[in-house]
């Protein structure tokens, strides 16, 4: 047996991972419908003037300003409407001296006029329109171009598609739009008592979880997973899944980064490519493994459920991000309370799975390997390395999961 | 033309939205890896315990712990070692007093060990193990569900399937789960200027915009948006496109319901089922029409980009969570200054857009129909009704779009 060698500050290892991770550089086209929370790979230039042409930004009546100069609430003018230009209309008539066309929101402004008058602001008896309030020239007309200039650049690569950036691509009438590819990331299941879920266990097998829950960590951080079929703790066996996943922008095994005889994960990192660090100051998730196979970043978590967890979102969650160019996440904890005094480790950082019940975070954390201590859990919280006692009533991030 | 009747406050709007919005009774079931973000639509029982035996926490041999009660970091304890179990194996040996096996973590407890020596307290030198540290009975043994016990009820119906629970699901084997079922939410772009993304636009045509941005917000929020084609804004038109979408669990129109004299939608609702409520005293936003064609809500949504957006927010996001039985939207807001005074309109909630820059709120509303408004903004800000001056400087909250 090998026990691990030294092990490396929790900050050290993050710079680590963040300087090995690179954003991808693939893209792809794809329908808008298919882009939300997608990150933009192309500068966005608008082939038309927004709006098109000048047009109403009112129910109303088109009408030449100056006719309307006299109207007061007592004193209305009153024109002639000589007809009607709803949206998606082309108007026929103009707008003379003395006249109005009736109008809708988002129709063209026909010649002639140079604004529109609300039609709250009026009465009609048959074809005479009353207006009892003067408008100014331009009032409630946008201007063509007045929003989006021809040729003018409105989204820049990199840029995450929200459900507005969407619209914006619906409005320049982009079908689709060049984003980045989605990073693929290959999961990898390992260890020789790990069992497929959806079958009976046999004697000494326990069910598969890593995988499935870094899938997900995966999936909810702009990545791809790609689940890889469990893998023995062999040398060999670990060398062909490293093959058949060549072809993946990032590899993650869950299990095998202990220190056990049969944890041959570092020796076949170091074989086809580089171990950048093995074993951190953090409890749980010290043996932890990162390395790069060519330029394949590599990661190695220890096989316990909880350890794993938390490894996915303090390391993997940030790698996943900064490959997919998403920003990093926006902290989301909630600071409360601690429920009861906990007595730490020195020398490693914590991670504390807990419940949040009165507004106070309960510890739930019993050992690495419990599922209840997920099961109940609402997140985790860190505790630093150079604290041994939390007091009772010490306010905690509760980050949640 | 038929101007909006009386506006109703926000408050009652979303009340009412609030009360006619119920949760879906529909349920699925999926394989574990599509399940993330899904809602749990059953309560979850382990059939097996977990640990499913009694395993070792660590690396290191197996003993009866009363053979290391006299270990000490000066007077180690000698034992001979007899076998090695690995993670997945079932033990053959057993251990007798005066021996011990080697274990790997995850693996069986043999027969006759009570408790496990973590390797780093241990020397070896071929078959005899020196032990430097006593250990007491059950040390570093996680017992044969101890974690969770078979038939106990794990997770319940209601819960979301974060990253977490999905592993619960795994650790106790289930391949797939029953869901309940993603609300399908139909999308109807209505008006005639209006024309699809991609196609070259014909004079008085604007792109459909609102569809996009509403689809993309419901993706968001746990449901599955139907895009239906655009559709004129005519009651046999709009009534037809109701009928083909009836098998949907909400429908969502974009633009029809302000008060031109083609936006007939109100009174097809109320032919087909129920107007709820017509106008609101929002800006933008106003003409925002809610109903229900039998069991199925309808929102009429506003034209304009910027008003059908954040109605988007305001109303529908809500309104889509909860139908997908999904916890309220966590309070995501940026709470900054704003930049310059602003002059807001007494008597109407305004919802503005801004662009956060130096740690100031910028509005960036211009107009409801602009594209730049959205293009540029990070956010959204309220300003309540009884409120006319915002003063530069006032703290306000920055809703993330």
């Amino acid at each position: 047996m090998k026990p691990l060698g030294s092990l490396i500050p929790l900050a050290e290892a993050k710079a680590l991972v963040d300087a090995n991770i690179h954003p991808i550089e693939g893209t792809e086209t794809a329908p808008i419908s298919c882009l939300a929370h997608r990150v933009l790979a192309q500068d966005v230039r608008s082939g038309i003037d927004v709006p098109p042409y000048n047009r109403s930004a009112m129910d109303g009546y088109a009408v030449k300003a100056k006719d309307t100069f006299p109207a007061g609430k007592f004193q209305p003018v009153e024109l002639d409407c000589v007809g009607v230009v709803n949206a998606g209309d082309v108007p026929v008539k103009k707008v003379r001296k003395g006249t109005c066309i009736q109008i809708s929101t988002g129709a063209m402004i026909p010649e002639g006029a140079d604004s529109v008058v609300m039609v709250e602001n009026t009465e009609r008896s048959a074809k005479k329109i009353q207006i009892f309030k003067s408008v100014p020239p331009g009032a409630n007309v946008s201007k063509q171009g007045e929003d989006i200039k021809k040729d003018s650049v409105v989204l820049r690569a990199g840029e995450v598609l929200t459900p507005s950036k969407i619209g914006v691509l619906a409005a320049l009438g982009f079908a689709e739009a060049k984003a980045y590819s989605m990073p693929r990331v290959s999961v990898i299941p390992t260890g020789n008592e790990v069992a497929e879920v959806g079958r009976k266990l046999r004697k000494g097998q326990v069910y598969d979880i890593n995988s499935h829950t870094l899938s997900s960590i995966l999936q909810e951080n702009g990545c791809v997973p790609l689940l890889h079929p469990i893998v023995e703790d062999t040398a060999e066996a670990l060398t062909s899944a490293f093959r058949e996943e060549s072809g993946s922008d990032m590899i993650v095994l869950s299990g095998g980064s202990s220190a056990g005889e049969r944890d041959v994960l570092e020796g076949v990192v170091s074989k086809l490519g580089k171990v950048i660090f093995h074993g951190v100051q953090i409890k749980p998730g010290k043996p932890t493994v990162f390395g790069a196979i060519g330029m394949t970043p590599v990661f190695g978590m220890p096989g316990y459920p909880t350890a794993c967890l938390t490894n996915g979102y303090v390391f993997l969650l940030p790698a996943a991000r900064k490959m997919a160019r998403l920003p990093p996440k926006s902290d989301t904890a909630h600071v409360v309370p601690i429920a009861k005094k906990y007595a730490a480790d020195l020398g490693r950082h914590q991670f504390l799975t807990v419940k949040i019940k009165n507004g106070e975070a309960h510890v739930v954390f019993k050992e690495s390997g419990t599922i209840t201590s997920i099961a109940n859990a609402d997140g985790w919280i860190e505790i630093p390395p150079n604290v041994d006692i939390v007091e009772k009533g010490t306010m905690v991030e509760v980050h949640p999961f």
